[in-house]
C-alpha cells in the first residue's frame, strides 16, 4: 500500500498546477499550491503515508461532519433535522437563495454553511463548551490530544465571515436559529479553523469505517446510526457541488474542505486523509480528488 | 377641496375591513385598523383635511424618500448610484435573492429595503449626526421642529430587524457597505421610525412639488434636480410591487409605508399626505391606494 | 430643431463605437453600427430629421406598445390585464423565472417577451386577421400605407426563436396562454420584423404624444385612456433593465427594440424616432440613449 | 419473505390514506388510492409478492433510468455527460429556473424531466426506433415480451405536456439538444407511458442487482459500470426532493414515478417492485416508501 500511495502522489502532483489556492482569507493564500499527501488508516491500526503527510491545514468544511454528529448524539435525530434538512441542492454552499424561496427558511442539509451554522446552534453550552464538543470528539477519533484550533484562521475568518452572517442573520429572523449569532458564528468560525495533518483526518475517516468505534481499543465512541447518517450526508452532499460526479467517479462517502482537505473512508477497510490546497472550480483539492478517483478504481472502494 | 375630502374619506373607509394590520412588530398590531385620513397641502399654503389626519404613525419606509435626497445632497448623485441602483424590480421590497443572482451585489434601488440601507451607509458621521441629518431634512421640510421617533418603534424594529441585518452583512460582505453594520441599522431603524401626521406628510410632499423650494420662503432647501430624482424612483418604485398598477390608476409619485401612510404629490400643486394602517396584499394602505385613486381621477392629477 | 438635431447627431455618432450589434439572429448583424438617426414629428405636423433618419429597421420589442393598444382596444383593461401583470421586474426582458417563482405564471408586464406574447394571444382571428390588426394601426399611425414587414428577418425569428417558445409553452401549461402556440408565435414574430424608419417611428410618437389623436385630422384613433396605459409602460419599462436610469436622466415615455430603434415621446409636443443599431449591454441603442439624453436635458422634455 | 411482506403491506396501507393521487392528467387520477403491493425477485430466481402486486401502472419517471442506461450504452459515458449534468437538485423535478440561472443551460442530472428529455434526444434512429430500444430494454430485462405503453395515457401525456414542451424549447435555445422537438416529445411521453406490475419492476431491479447480468441467463445485458451509474443517481436522485431523505432512512438505489411505482433493489440480493398510487408532497408513493422503510430496517439492507 505505501507504494500505492507514493504512485498516487508521484502520478497525479502535476494537476495541482490547474487548481487555485482558496482566496477568500489571506491565510489560506500564502501556501505552496504544488503540496500534496495522502494517509490511510486501516481498521487494523495499520498507517501508510505518502507525500506530504504531514503537511498541516485547517479543517474548514470538513469539521461540519464531526459538528454533525455532536449535534446528533446531543439532541437526537428528530430534533436536528427539525432546523436542517436532508436533502442536497444544485446551489453553491454559500448560497442564501433557497433561504428565501423555499418556506419554512430551513437550510436544505447540514454540509452547506446555513446548514452547518444551523447545526452549531443546536449545540449546548457557551462558546467555549460547545466548541470543546467538536474539538474533544476530534482530539478522541484521532487519538491527538495536541490539535487546536489557528488562531489566526480564526481571527481571519470572524474579521470577513460577512457573508455567514448574513446567512445566520437570516435564519434567525425566520425562527431557525435562535440564541446570539456572534455566539453561533464564534463556535462555527473555530471549528473551521481545526488545524491537523492529513494522518488524523485519516484517523477520523477510520472511526467512521469502523462504525463509531475507537480502532485501538473497539469502544463505541459515536452510535453507528449516527456514523451512518453522516457518511450518507456525505455522499449526497460532501464536495460541494461535485458531489454527484464524485458519487459517480470515487463512490465513497468524502468531504472537503477549501483549506484543500478530504476526509474519505473506505467502510470497514480504512480511513483516508488528503491534503493539495490547489483547489478546482467547484471548491475541492484538485490533486486530491484526482488521487482518490485512482485509488478507488484501483481498489474497488466504491460502495455502489 | 374640504368637502372633497370628506367625501373621499366617507367613501373609501369601508375599503379598511379588506386590509391587514402590519404584524412584524407588535406596535404596528396595536392599531384601529378603519383609522382613515388625509392631508392636502397646496403650494399656495392652503392645507385641506379629513379624517383621521391627526392621527400619528411612524414613517417607516416613506423615510427611504427623505434619506435618498439626505445621501445624494451630501454625497451627489454620481458617488450615490455607484452603490446602489436606478432599476425597479419584480422582487419583494425585503428580498434578498438579487443580491446573490446579480453581481455587483448592488441593491436595484433606494427604495427596497437593501437600498435604503446602502443610502443610509453613505451619510457621514456618527449615528446620531447621522439620524439627526435626516430628521432635520424632515423638520426643515414641515415646518415642524417638534417631530421626533418613536422609540417604542424604533426598540421594537431594532429587536427584530434580523432579515434586515441579513442584508446588510450580505452588501457588507461584497464591499457594496462599509463601516459598522449595527450603526448602520440604529439610523435606518431610527428613520423608519420617525413620528408624524398626515399633515406633515403632505408638508413634505408639498416641497417635493414645488421642486425642493420651502412654501413658506421659498427658499431652495433641496436642489430641483435631487427632488426630480426622487419624484421618478417614487413613480418607478414607489408603492412596493404595485408601483406599476398605482402609476397606471394614480400616475402621481408616491411612496407608503407599512405604518400605513402615503407621502404623495401633484407636481406644482400639492403635497398630500394620507394614512390608513389596514394594508393590502402589497403592503400598501388598501383605504389609502382608493382614495388617491379617486382623487386623482377626479382632479386628473395623472401626469402620464 | 434642424440644427440641434444635426448637431445631437454629430457629437453622439462617436458612442455607437462602444456598443454592439445584436447576434441573435445573422440579419440584425449584418449592419453598418455606426448608423445614427434621428426624426421628430411635431403635433404642428413638422418634420425635423438628421443622420441616418431615412435607413430601413425593424421595430423588434418596439411593437410590444402597439400590440398593447390593439389587445386594449379589442378586449378592454380589466381583460387584459387578467393574464398579464402591470409591474417592472428586475429580470431580462426574456428571463422565465419569474414565471415559474411567482404564482400565477402571470407575466409581470406586457414589455418583456412574454408579456407581449400573452398580449398577443389575446388578439382575436386567424394569424393573418391578427397581425393585419396590428399593422394596420401602426400603417394608420404613420399615414404610410407601404409599411410591412421583412419576410427575412421573420423567417429567421421564426428559426431560432426557441427561447419565445419556451416562454409560450410554459405560459400555456398554466392556462395563461391558449390556443395554437405556433400561431400565436408567427403573429409575434411577424410583428417584430415590421420594418420602418425613423420618421415611421416619430409618427407613431406624435399620435401618443397627441393622446391618440391623428395629426392630420385630429380623429381619435386610439382612446386617450389606452394611450396613457401604453406610455404609462414606456416609463417604468419601456428601456429593458435600463428603464430605471432612463427615467432619471431621460424621464420621457420610450420603448426601444434590438434593431436599435426607440420610439419617444414629448408629451403635447411631438413624437420621436431614434435610429441606432450598435446596442449598449442592455440592448438599447447606445447611441440612440445618448441623444435622447442630451434632447431631454437641452429642451428641458422630463415629465418629472 | 412472503409473510414478511405480507405482514409489511397489512402494516403500511394505512398510509395511503394520507396520499393523494397525481393529478395533472386524468388517467392516474381515476385510481384507488388504497393500492399497495410489493413484489421482490431474487438473484436466485426466487419471487415474492403481496397486496395488489398485480397492479398494472405506468412507470412515469421510473423509465428514466432505463432511458438513461440505453443513452449510455449508445453513446458512452462522455457524449452522455456533455449535455446533461451529474449533480443532484434542490428544485423540483419539473423546474426550469436553473436551466436560466445556471449557464451552459444543461440539466443538472438525467433524473429531473429537463434532464430525461436530454437523455432521450441523445439516442439515434426515428422516434419509433428510439422508443423500441428502450421498451426493448425493459422487455428483455423483464423476461416479458408483452410489455407495451398505455396509449391513453401517452395521448393525456402529449395533450397536457406544455411544461415538459417548454423544458424542450428552452434546451433548444441553448444547443443542449437538437433535431425535432415535437419527435423527442413523443419519445419521451412513451416511454413515461410503458405499463408494468410490480413484478416486472422487481425484475428491473434484480437485473440491476445483479450489475447487468440476466438472472436466467447470467449474460451480461448492459455493462456493469453503467448499471453503477445508474444506481448512483437512484441514490443521489432517484426519490424526487425526497432523495436525501431516502437515502438516509433507507438507504439502497430506488427510482420512483408519479404513477405510484418504485424500482429498488439490494444490490447482489433482489430487486424490489413497489406500487401505491397515492403520494406524499414530495411525489413519491406514500405507502411504498413507509414499507421500503422498513423492509430496509429489518433485513439491513442500506448500502451506508
Amino acid at each position: 500500500m505505501q507504494k500505492v500511495l507514493q504512485d498516487l502522489i508521484n502520478k497525479n502532483r502535476k494537476w495541482t498546477q490547474n487548481g487555485n489556492l482558496a482566496d477568500y482569507i489571506p491565510e489560506l493564500e500564502n501556501v505552496d499550491p504544488s503540496i500534496l499527501g495522502i494517509s490511510i488508516f486501516g481498521l487494523n491500526g495499520e498507517l501508510y503515508t505518502a507525500g506530504d503527510y504531514q503537511y498541516k491545514f485547517t479543517l474548514q468544511s470538513i469539521t461540519k461532519v464531526i459538528t454533525l454528529m455532536v449535534a446528533l448524539m446531543e439532541n437526537g435525530v428528530d430534533e436536528v433535522f427539525q432546523y436542517v434538512g436532508m436533502e442536497p441542492t444544485g446551489d453553491p454552499f454559500n448560497s442564501i437563495v433557497k433561504l428565501e424561496t423555499i418556506k419554512p427558511s430551513k437550510p436544505l442539509n447540514p454540509m452547506i454553511n446555513a446548514g452547518a451554522i444551523a447545526t452549531v446552534s443546536l449545540i449546548e453550552g457557551t462558546a467555549e463548551e460547545r466548541f470543546f464538543k467538536i474539538i474533544d470528539l476530534i482530539r478522541k477519533m484521532t487519538g491527538n490530544d495536541r490539535i487546536s484550533y489557528n488562531d489566526k484562521v480564526y481571527q481571519s475568518e470572524n474579521a470577513t465571515g460577512d457573508l455567514n452572517r448574513a446567512l445566520a442573520y437570516y435564519m434567525k429572523n425566520y425562527g431557525i436559529i435562535k440564541g446570539n449569532i456572534e455566539e453561533h458564528l464564534e463556535v462555527y468560525f473555530k471549528q473551521s479553523s481545526i488545524e491537523v495533518t492529513s494522518m488524523d483526518v485519516a484517523k477520523i475517516g477510520a472511526v467512521m469505517a469502523n462504525d463509531g468505534k475507537l480502532i485501538s481499543s473497539n469502544e463505541q465512541l459515536i452510535p453507528a446510526g449516527i456514523v451512518r447518517i453522516a457518511k450518507t450526508f456525505m455522499i449526497t452532499c460532501g464536495m460541494y457541488n461535485a458531489s454527484g460526479e464524485f458519487a459517480l467517479k470515487v463512490g465513497i462517502p468524502a468531504k472537503s474542505g477549501v483549506g484543500g482537505g478530504i476526509l474519505a473512508l473506505a467502510p470497514k477497510q480504512f480511513g483516508i486523509g488528503v491534503i493539495g490546497p490547489a483547489l478546482d472550480d467547484k471548491g475541492n483539492s484538485i490533486g486530491g480528488v484526482k488521487l482518490l478517483e485512482e485509488l478507488s478504481r484501483e481498489r474497488q472502494l466504491t460502495i455502489f
